[in-house]
């Protein structure tokens, strides 16, 4: 097996979902956490000026979608044809699509805009919840197949950010969404890391692990 | 084969890659163009209430960066292992990141903010195409790997919108990716698409078919 690094601030941020999928196969991979001043000293070495990176036998491999799906890939957890991994690709685009409205309405300066971003962001994630509650009701309790992919994995940590972001139990009025979250939690690997992961910076009032 | 019909606007935005790699492979598509009006009505039927979508035997998927690779993986441009398409999704990353800065200078309603966000799409499209430029200088022409990829093709549109966006040659200092562009350009498929393709409603100065 090729060596993992990955390396990102010590942050969950992008980097969290592929931590947990790492976790999820139980691969072994170092968890380089930097601090602004080693970044300043890293960005021109990295391949495009972004974190997260992750280093396979010390090729530096840049972009958190790229990484997601490759880690996705080595866990056992993509499609098995481009039709499959098409249906998977699409529920990332979703999760990416709350994320964005996430990160919007979190980084405003204008506090006159807040409400109207807020707004924005509830009805993005209520669209896309409810088109997945409908779908995982399909796949018995998986969001793209009827299997667990790498985006199951993906909608947890999605759910623990909105969480946070609107101070709502957001999974409340989704059952089958419940579940998909309650497999991902029951998962060895994912159970584990989760115990032990380093406390997140930002103190959200919620995670995950509240849940295990 | 399976039937595919593509709905996107009457104009190029996320839906002319997808035009142009079904072109590469010569596969059949429907390629709908509706407008704002047909829109409302259309909107609340599709999957999470976005465009494009393409319909494969009358299904409906979504999100643009799913179905790019989805079309890349039947016209024959995926890689062959997880390692080589986290190569691909990559480059696919450094595109997307590029696109991004040329909307947000594009869609910029306040003048002063301007001069400081073409300066972020200057740095960021000049660091990606170094990266790029070496890149397609070890693999021969090709961007991802050593031979072509789908992300070739999203490199050519995304050249055109960034040719625009600045309004100049962005490619002239670079060699080795004015032959990525050649190359591509020179596909058949490609050819014939551009040489009718429905004229862009946004008449902008530079269109890829000027190359051919």
């Amino acid at each position: 097996m090729p060596s993992y690094k990955l390396i990102y601030f010590d942050l969950p941020g992008l980097a969290e979902p592929i931590r947990l999928l790492f976790s999820y196969g139980k691969v072994p991979f170092i968890d380089q956490r930097i601090t602004k001043e080693e970044w300043v000293t890293l960005k021109p070495t990295t391949p495009f000026g972004h974190l997260p990176i992750l280093e396979i036998d010390g090729v530096p491999y840049s972009h958190s979608r790229a990484i997601f799906r490759y880690v996705g890939s080595i866990v056992g957890l993509i499609g098995k044809d481009p039709m499959e991994n098409l249906a998977i690709d699409s529920v990332l685009g979703a999760m990416l699509d709350i994320r964005e409205a996430i990160v919007k309405l979190r980084f405003c300066e204008d506090e006159a805009k807040k409400p109207e971003l807020k707004k924005a962001l509830e009805e993005r994630y209520q669209r896309t919840y409810k088109k997945l509650e409908v779908d995982a009701g399909k796949n018995g309790g998986y969001l793209a197949l009827n299997r667990p992919t790498w985006t199951d994995v993906l909608f947890c940590y999605n759910y623990e950010l909105l969480r946070n972001a609107l101070g709502i139990d957001v999974l409340t009025p989704y059952p089958n969404l419940q579940k998909v979250k309650k497999t991902v939690l029951s998962q060895e690997g994912i159970r584990e890391y989760l115990k032990k992961r380093a406390p997140n910076p930002m103190k959200p009032k919620y995670e995950l692990q509240q849940d295990l």
